[in-house]
């Protein structure tokens, strides 16, 4: 299973937001979006093998999980949608247990480290660095996580908590990426196995 | 210089569409917006020498520089808005002299053939193609193009006029990507020089 961890470090915590502006008043949600998307769209089809968990202000985490999931356009707007929904049913969380609020969508009461730590658990976390190791380079393991931030670089406590449970540290290649692109190229890497089949 | 051509079969022609519908009423206008932040966005900056040739219903092409791009955001919904702002001044596009709607964007009443044909005039088309041959045993042409479809395989024709002016077969990956995910793969393979700086 590949899994993403994306940070929102300006997103909502609460379903008053507006569609109309995911890129200004809903705090950059629109790159959270389209990390959905590139996670999970192929041209015909869901990757259902992915995970993808949005920290939501260190408070919330929605989590996609492509083999329940229903109802998921590649819009930004529609999964926009889909995360307010989530967000409608915040109450409902209590503690760590998870509320699923449309299949495959569930919203959980906790913020990054503790989501971190619970995908940690379940994979291996690759760390993307610009002075990583070049992805081509790297076997690539068989189940990895990915953390990545919204348009704020990493806080130094999160880059902390990412270098204490990191196996690796890789670099997608010369340009500094948006998230959503580097979820792109890292399935693109992965699908082609670190194209050692080309080699 | 890298050029991307987009063809949107169902995209609008006038500029009577929803903002808040691009993936329905709009015709898919969302691929081709996030074409456009694929196309240009990094991390912290525009990539200057690249334009996108958005080809709407095969009437119009909406041109992006991005040595001339000013006000382009990374959201669907403002890149709509600049092509819905393009085709409120359709009337203005005579011939196939284009008219500047906004900074770095342009509109010319053409379609996809002559556009085509004079985007390849200034590059090597590269056609992607799942037969093509691993785009890292391909060495990069200085000035590639690279010609895209929207949520539609490419119609007969249209494969013709790409095959006949490609200079080069290339695949992505085994996996087949939508547009907008081809060109962070292909911008990705370009940075990296077909990753031989790795190798």
């Amino acid at each position: 299973m590949r899994q993403f961890v994306v940070i929102g470090h300006d997103a909502p915590t609460t379903p008053d937001f507006s569609l109309d502006d995911l890129a200004g008043a809903a705090g950059r949600l629109d790159v959270l979006c389209r990390c959905v998307t590139s996670a999970f769209f192929l041209s015909h089809a869901i990757r259902e093998d992915v995970r993808v968990h949005l920290v939501l202000a260190d408070e919330y985490t929605v989590t996609f999980d492509g083999a329940e999931l229903r109802r998921l356009n590649p819009d930004e707007r529609s999964t926009a949608a889909l995360i307010r929904k989530a967000l409608g049913e915040r109450e409902e969380a209590i503690g760590h247990v998870p509320v699923e609020t449309s299949p495959g969508v569930s919203l959980t009461r906790r913020g990054f480290e503790p989501t971190l730590s619970a995908v940690a658990a379940e994979g291996t976390v690759v760390q993307l660095h610009e002075d990583g190791d070049p992805v081509v380079d790297v076997v690539p393991p068989t189940d990895p996580v990915f953390v990545l931030s919204d348009h704020h670089d990493f806080g130094a406590e999160e880059t902390e908590q990412i270098e204490a449970r990191a196996e690796a540290r890789v670099s997608l290649g010369p340009e500094p990426l948006h998230a959503d692109h580097a979820v792109t190229v890292a399935h693109n890497y992965l699908d082609t196995d670190g194209f050692s089949q080309y080699q």
